[in-house]
């Protein structure tokens, strides 16, 4: 398989816009991209396009990724319309990262979009991704509440085994938001004090309002290309894939012993991209709840059991700090508008790699970065979908 | 890349079946199909799964694959969820076919399969791909409807030029109905005169009922691994895979001259997998509408402009013709249950090429075989997603 190379990243903002369309959304990001990368819509021979909520949100199922490129001047090209909850953004990567590792493309266009302002906020909540049979009709759960009792997630059990509070998760929206005050493509940019966040609305206990993402329009796309063509198009750095591991969720039995799903799909990327956590200089990850951000610090061997907390305390994980983790605000700050989630890391991870994040670009220099984008739940078991991706500079 | 071969198809037949859900019909399809390659769960490592409808019909969204597979026993492998309309089953053949052909896995499954039978009918034949914004909402138009009268589809134009008559719309119905009661996975097992046809319901001028593939349940899998394995899991005859190629609609004007967009993607195919349209031996089509397998004829090359008809006349296109077309029944016999139709048709001619087709087994010993499997459509422009793919024995 060939080594690929992103070349260009563009975005457009998260946030509540009323007045734009997914197309709107999606033809910013692919345009800002295209520019970025230093090509033309002729050039891409082929596109992958993520979206979670279009079929339930606005009854546009089935062609998504071609109603929007075509609006962006890409017709004719193949599109392959992908799917996998608030992980459809990775997985679009992978797609377009297959086809030119294969040697079946010679340039290729990720794009992740999603509107979900369409009105009825009630309704895109409870389009979140779960088995609609079980979680949603039988249980009529939605996506914070869940998180907060879901057996897998087991938060309260976590939070007595080790000794966490609602402030340690306090603590991961602190640093988030300030980090997104600084990111012109954030939702929230309103810096929230400890006192803020703690004392906001509960959703579902010990989940308090600024603890949990919020709904969000937005969209991310990237260009990619065999990394020894990448000089061709572009002076800018060239970011290569190291490697994108996808994994699905399994049932889980009491007594199961099998590695947690994260851990796992790291421990994939890792080995393929023969780094190990030590080298990540970087990461953006999936904290859809702040708490999710300390559990993932440890399966992603940033720490031991229980440390996250003391991560934060040491400002390793803010941006000045030695391994800066979700410098653009996270998904508590930045915004996850869900198919576009994975792609907006991805695109500033690329900005952080290649020294261009502006008052947010961390001080280290970074040269590894880590995505993490994980979607989909499923009862008694993992998500239904995890991605950790690998890139470097 | 390497040669990719399927070692094993399996389908649930296309029809109503009320007390199934997609788990289920998606459950008999995998199944079968790793019993027929005999390999086992654990020996598949990424899943494709394609589905059109599930978000609308029953707000299944984001996770159908993880949600079907996790029933059928495969669970925790990655799972790519994909879309392409009417194309989504072949969409998923090709993210098989692509993985292993890189060499990123060494197995891999695809699957289509679709639930239409969810009570409110209407609901199932308005979320039939279109552009949401364009034909059905500002225009509340249907699939059939939109057939008829689409500029791009020009049918009453075809006929004109042509001299074509409803009657010879009516020999595509009757042979293929003929097809279709040969088949035990076929939805209309009825074979019906040409009388039948014409007398049939006007759906919408100058298409009949008999003429219109109607809704339906159904699903399909393959399992795929590159060609050199074949023989270590299966003693019957591998089926490489010579192309698959996908193409999106464009935008066309007033005195386009780009080539037909079934004759582009077929022409695309032919050179990928080194055979031309005179080497066809046998062709599973997307006759949605029953006068598009006449011209589909004319653009894949297996007549000029308007002999389709005498194609059928001639015996060439029936079971035991010189090259067999649509001996499944094709969509309007076999059923089209939209996600699974790309993999249905896969499935008949990896039988048909293997010698096992039963009753409908073609008499000329076929080697080279070709689908055609298209989706979606876009006002003034071609249809969203076409592939056409070369099936080798």
């Amino acid at each position: 398989m060939r080594d690929v190379a992103i070349i260009g990243v563009g975005a457009h903002p998260a946030g509540k816009f009323e007045d734009k369309r997914l197309k709107d959304l999606g033809r910013e990001a692919v345009w800002k991209a295209l520019g970025d990368a230093g090509v033309g819509a002729a050039d891409v021979q082929v596109a992958y396009f993520g979206n979670s909520l279009g079929g339930l949100l606005t009854g546009q199922e089935g062609i998504r990724g071609q109603v929007v490129l075509q609006e962006s001047g890409l017709g004719g090209i193949p599109v392959v319309n992908v799917e996998n909850a608030c992980a459809s953004g990775a997985t679009a990567l992978r797609g377009a990262w297959l086809e030119v590792a294969s040697g079946n493309a010679d340039m290729a266009l990720a794009v992740g979009a999603e509107k979900m302002f369409v009105g009825d906020t009630a309704k895109s909540i409870s389009a979140l991704a779960a088995d609609s049979e079980i979680e949603l009709s039988q249980m009529g759960m939605q996506f914070s509440a869940a998180y907060a009792i879901h057996p897998k997630t087991n938060l309260k059990g976590k939070m007595k085994e080790y000794g966490w509070t609602p402030a340690d998760f306090a603590k991961v929206v602190v640093k988030n938001s300030h980090n997104g005050s600084l990111n012109p493509y954030a939702q929230h940019r309103k810096p929230l004090a400890e006192e803020d966040v703690l004392t906001s609305r509960m959703i579902a206990d010990p989940l308090t309002l600024y603890m949990c993402s919020s709904i969000a329009d937005g969209a991310a796309a990237a260009i990619v290309c065999p990394a020894e063509d990448a000089k061709r198009y572009t002076d800018k750095p060239p970011v290569r894939i190291g490697a994108i591991a996808l994994t699905s969720g399994q049932y889980r039995l009491a007594g199961d012993t099998k590695p947690d799903m994260v851990a796992m799909t790291a421990g994939l990327a890792y080995e393929a991209a023969g780094v190990g956590p030590e080298d990540v200089d970087i990461a953006e990850v999936h904290d859809a709840m702040a708490p999710a951000e300390l559990l993932i610090y440890e399966r992603l061997g940033f720490c031991g059991p229980g440390e996250g907390p003391r991560l934060i305390d040491d400002g390793v994980t803010t941006i000045g700090g030695r391994r800066p983790v979700n410098p653009s605000g996270g998904l508590v700050a930045r915004g996850h508008p869900v198919g576009a989630t994975g792609l907006l890391q991805v695109a500033e991870l690329v900005w952080q790699l290649r020294g261009e994040a502006g008052d947010r670009q961390a001080g280290n220099n970074p040269k590894v970065a880590l995505t993490h984008n994980q979607g989909g739940l499923l009862l008694g078991m993992d998500s239904a979908a995890c991605t950790v991706s690998i890139l470097l500079r």
